[in-house]
């Protein structure tokens, strides 16, 4: 297998070449391209490469086929630049996308200046909008498996396939940092660490673009959602949030910095506002932070229908027209308008009266020009179907098994419950044990992955990966619940079929999401689950449970009558396959959680809390330590092996350090159990005293090993002054003389910046 | 009853006048005598000022007694200024205050300079650390009369027993704007929101300190707790709190400056930190904002051991020594030690090596001494009993009846359930119907509250009220649940008594708590409760839920089962005769909410929410309607009637103004209902487009009014321009030209502002 993927990598590696150029040349190659084609343009033709219009706009209502005229209008008439979104009614294969791409060039050529189309796509965990594509875990679980090269393969078989669907722009990584766990897309994101966050966007940027987005099997990614989308306060999606510019700058804007230095080519927009401005309105955070600090030099787009909402929902705007020049006086460059051409007519409007400078529409057009140049559209924008073999292959598939093998976390397995012993019988039971759909989550065939139990049918659901790995006849099998609807008679069926089982596997879940649609008014998982759960823990059998969720639900009712609780998050079309052969042992699990899991739903404590959320004994209230004490259910970096893992030697280089030292540190790893296994070994770091409250810990590094039984590896980090640092009260990122602890594993060392 | 209360208030305002001067000459002398006493302290008298030390640490542990060896080591060897707290083991009567001052005074007069000791007391409902004063309800209660004639009253009151009780000062009102309704003190402020908050504070300090706080029957009052206290992410008490400064400024801010304006002689400093700064280490907000922006010219206090847990809790600080200094240095003049003398000798110590200056200790010392002269301490700290004969007095009952009587909100009447009928046979039922304690809450006798049943044995519970009323023939009573514990046999006992019933009085609520003890995980009422409202709901028989709590607790698990829902917060010891009287008819209830009561625990909008938060309909996903939708349980400003009051001809003088017009607004308000009763009328206006994304709604001005049936009265308002402003990301206070609309009940006018 590891040839087959050597092989595979030099294949792209040698179009990548035949594509690539000396990168700086090539930047002043196009640089005069796009100035040339730029001094061609009209005005209304430069506005129409800002506009993003969605596909739907162009169909016969309520049916699949593109109509001719529709185009015409978007194209010819108004020059559109940019189209996103599915056709009707879900996800076409390879071969309509390039149909779809073919109508859409052939009036693209129409133009006088036959400026390709970009189109972009939510291909969030694989090419998802794209039928019999490789469907990988959602983000949450790809950072789950603390394994960067996981995440890297997964975006460069994404970028393979969506290429071979004709389509160069992914709206993807999401590198949103969720500080609500209720939030509708925190499975979205890589979870609730920056540090984690900033690795894993890296890693899915650089998988996307390879370093040059111009090659066939490259795409541009698309940072989103620029900034602070993921922290609204009440959690639901699009609601305000509230961070402090200190807090945004240590948390959320290193992940944007670590992005753009990995090469991504645009970014799309928060929908939300923080601290009352809505970011669509802010040249403060797009023009000023982004662009300017930050040097990015891409594509700024809207998110959907976002600068037509700075009018009818934030209320900044008293007009769209209004909406339009504050919006493009931001910063943005494109917008995703979606469905009709005012914003063409407004800009024009704003522009020929002179309320928008015409500098600020030669920005916007030049950015989108020369990412079209580097994406190479103008040598055409169809793929080629020869050219992508692997779509869909075992090859693969095998990777995305891989990520979900990964991803699963084992998150309690007392007594040693699991694995599972092929010839016992188990009772499978609960509402996601038989659902492609629960497997795979929202962003999946559809906007809401609701039709992927027809799309993925060929696919293994929980309940038929175990049948085909333990054989049907020790598989029992009754739905138990349904998501939502309370129904005695499924509980009842379950605890009757559960007494000719040995154990039971309990699998519980969401329902499929994302956005608005998946807002909740409380975390708890849902009354009917709960109810079952409760039914069959009076059996005194063994209970598995699996969640398969995009958030963590809330399981604090009845938890504790859990023998072993394994989360898989969404994990995919291969998610069912991989599950099955951990709870069998084929596959050792590695996955390590990465958010707090609450107990309770007025909770919602995050791992790098301050002090003052978990107090040491003594300086509780006696009558208060129950409620008070933090204690998730389970905590950030949570993840058991079929193994044990011994961390010993924990040794750094240095116990002072100056104020340009860097400090080495290393750790023996020792796997203890039977078998062998991966493990994430993670470095936290304390500031034990520091001017603005320090965390408990916050995570510095993470490096994920494979030790066979009995073997020991050395892992080494090294720590530089960045990673002490803070950002103060004056917005500067400083560090501080004092006392810092590194903590991997139970072991602990301390050292004094002088 | 009224010509009682103005002879009263005669009496007090003779007194006030005996001790009163012209209030600038009485500056310069108070000023001219401060400097003089601190030209002659020494360094270690200075410290000792501003030291306050807790009661406890001069008992022998475990025993009421003071020991006047320990008094003399804090008063003549630390020359300690300030003591604060209630003795073991509970709050002793006036006699029993006098008898502590005495000895505190006998060994203050043995000083050098003889400055007495000042006394702080946290009498926040009524002076609630004394046995057989008169107590209100619990400031949320406060709130909720929407009355500020009745806040001013009380606190008139309040001072007058705690000046009873030889104590001058209290820490009172507080301040504080809660932003998560979890969070355990949100019963001690005025509700969520800033101009309620105002008004209510204002009104609370001119009661105290009626101007003089020289006067024997005023006070010093203590503005708590300075600054975003309430607004923890998390909700538990004293941890992190994250407000922009925008935020802070527009919201938080003008209370306290509403506050210094009516003239609060003292403020004490938030126990948390915001985005990272604890506010004891913050010289900009203690410093720069509270005392130079704001010109606060009073003392800064800290709260318990908050300069001590800048090291131990928050770690800013390397040791107990520079949590002095960080704090003496932001500003803090007196430190609440309280159970040792660290304070004193570090200070001492940082003083003498340069780290702190000596005018910084001038300007507290200054501070204190100045509060000291002003309270006439000078002249002697014990109250002469015979000065105070309507100490717990019926006509100080009466007042705080009427208080209970206000704030009681009917939130729910289906089908005029109430108000009963005396001759019909109830049964009450529920953990807190039979309680005092649940009826004050904490702050009462105790810290926690916990011994109120025994202290307040005289006084009636609401059963007692209930029986009292219709005669205990008519009451059946079984107590139906525990707070806490389940237990079946007692809900089958309601069960079983109900059945003789024709209506249910189900109470529920909290137990008693205050702080940290009071921390919650989930925002439900408990379990236990949850059962017996769901057993009695399944007998078709009508139920009135009485609600006793600090804080909303969760009920949408049963609410639509209960035909009337009345909430009574924390009302106090006149309370269930004030609820019984509302039950039965005779008065008419109009208490409001000050505060959304939430539906969901991940749902906790406030009712000055964004657009964004509450989209209109044709702004929703058909398939995320139900869960997106803003739907607190009731709404802020809810409270019903059994009268009905109509709104007529809503008129402003002006449908266009400029940025210096006020705007004059009235309205007729008819009781169309067969009873008397009193209306608050609500004033809310809206920006319709500004800059920062406006509120939806922003209560601007109340008024509570009384009319008879039939009776029809116009209600005056005026706005001016401050009304109309908000604070923009400069932090300026501006006014945005554009539509602005006044709401009043359910009519609406619109004017612009050119």
């Amino acid at each position: 297998m590891k040839n087959t993927i050597t092989l595979l990598y030099s294949f792209i590696l040698c179009c990548s070449v035949a594509f690539g150029q000396n990168s700086s040349d090539k930047n002043t190659i196009i640089g005069k391209k796009v100035s040339d084609l730029l001094a061609k343009m009209t005005l209304e033709e430069k506005i129409g490469q800002m506009t993003q219009i969605t596909l739907g706009t162009f169909e016969d209502k309520g049916k699949p086929d593109l109509v001719e005229t529709k185009l015409a209008e978007g194209i010819q008439k108004y020059h559109i630049g940019s189209i996103l979104n599915t056709p009707y009614p879900y996800a076409p294969t390879a071969k309509g996308w390039n149909d779809i791409m073919t109508a859409i060039s052939k009036v693209s050529n129409k133009t006088r200046l036959k400026i390709p189309v970009l189109y972009g796509i939510d291909a969030i965990h694989g090419a998802s909008y794209t039928q019999g594509a490789t469907l990988f875990p959602q983000q949450i679980g790809m950072a789950a498996t603390f394994n960067t090269e996981i995440v890297k393969k997964g975006a460069e078989i994404s970028a393979y396939e969506t290429r071979a669907s004709s389509i160069p722009w992914v709206f993807s990584p999401d590198l949103d940092l969720p500080r609500n766990p209720a939030w509708s897309r925190i499975w979205e994101s890589f979870g609730e660490d920056v540090y984690l966050t900033s690795r894993m966007g890296e890693a899915m940027i650089s998988g996307f673009e390879g370093g040059d987005i111009g090659s066939k099997y490259h795409v541009a990614s698309c940072m989103k959602h620029f900034i602070g989308y993921g922290s609204t306060t009440t959690g639901k999606d699009r609601t305000p949030s509230i961070i402090p510019e200190r807090v945004l700058r240590q948390f959320d804007l290193p992940i944007y910095q670590a992005a753009i230095k990995a090469g991504a080519k645009s970014v799309m927009i928060s929908s939300g506002e923080i601290n009352g401005t809505p970011v669509h309105a802010s040249k403060y955070l797009i023009t000023d932070v982004l662009k300017k600090e930050l040097g990015f030099p891409g594509v700024v787009v809207t998110d959907w229908k976002d600068i037509i909402y700075l009018h009818t929902r934030h209320k900044v705007a008293e007009s769209n027209r209004e909406a339009v020049k504050i919006a493009v006086l931001a910063g943005i460059d494109m917008s995703m308008v979606p469905e009709n051409y005012s914003f063409c007519i407004d800009l024009l409007d704003l522009v020929n009266k002179g309320e928008i400078p015409m500098s600020r529409i030669d920005d916007a057009v030049s950015r989108i020009l020369k990412m079209k140049m580097e994406l190479n559209l103008f040598e055409g924008t169809i793929a080629d179907s020869k050219l992508y073999p692997k779509f869909g292959s075992p090859e693969f598939i095998k990777e995305a098994y891989n990520a979900a093998a990964e991803s699963i976390t084992l998150l309690k397995n007392k007594n040693a419950v699991l694995p599972l012993n092929k010839n016992e019988k188990i009772l499978v039971t609960g509402p996601t044990a038989n659902s492609m759909v629960s497997l795979n989550g929202g962003w999946t065939y559809t906007w809401q992955g609701d039709k992927t139990d027809e799309l993925a049918g060929d696919k293994f659901t929980i309940l038929e990966a175990l049948q085909n790995k333990a054989g049907a006849a020790n598989i029992l099998y009754t739905k138990g619940a349904d998501l939502m609807l309370e129904n005695d008679q499924e509980i009842e069926n379950a605890v009757t079929l559960a007494k000719d089982a040995s154990k039971i596997i309990l699998c519980l879940g969401e329902k499929n999401y994302t956005e608005t649609p998946g807002d909740i008014s409380s975390l708890y998982i849902s009354a009917s689950q709960i109810k079952l759960a409760l039914a069959l823990s009076k059996l005194n059998k063994p209970i598995v449970l699996v969640l398969n969720e995009g958030r963590p639900r809330i399981i604090s009712d009845f938890e504790d009558k859990m023998d072993a609780v394994i989360q898989c998050y969404l994990p995919g079309n291969e998610g069912g396959r991989a599950l099955a052969d951990i709870l069998y042992g084929d596959v050792n699990p590695s996955g390590r959680l990465p958010y707090n899991y609450p107990r309770y739903p007025n909770s919602l404590e995050k791992y790098n809390r301050k002090y003052t959320e978990s107090l040491a004994t003594d300086e509780q209230n006696d009558d208060a330590k129950y409620q008070r004490s933090y204690q998730p259910q389970f905590e950030f970096g949570t993840g058991l092996s079929y193994s044990t893992f011994t961390y010993a030697n924990l040794k750094i280089d240095k116990t002072e350090i100056n104020a340009t030292d860097e400090i080495a540190i290393s750790i023996d790893v020792t796997n203890t159990g039977k078998l062998a296994g991966k493990e994430s070994v993670l470095l936290y770091l304390s500031d034990l005293y520091a001017s603005i409250t320090p965390e408990v810990k916050a995570l510095k590094r993470f490096e994920k090993i494979n030790l066979a039984a009995n073997e020991t590896k050395t892992v080494h980090f090294t720590l530089n002054q960045k990673d002490l640092q803070f950002v103060n009260n004056d917005l500067k990122w400083v560090s501080e003389k004092g006392t810092f602890k590194i903590t991997i594993g139970n072991l602990s060392q301390q050292f004094l910046l002088k």
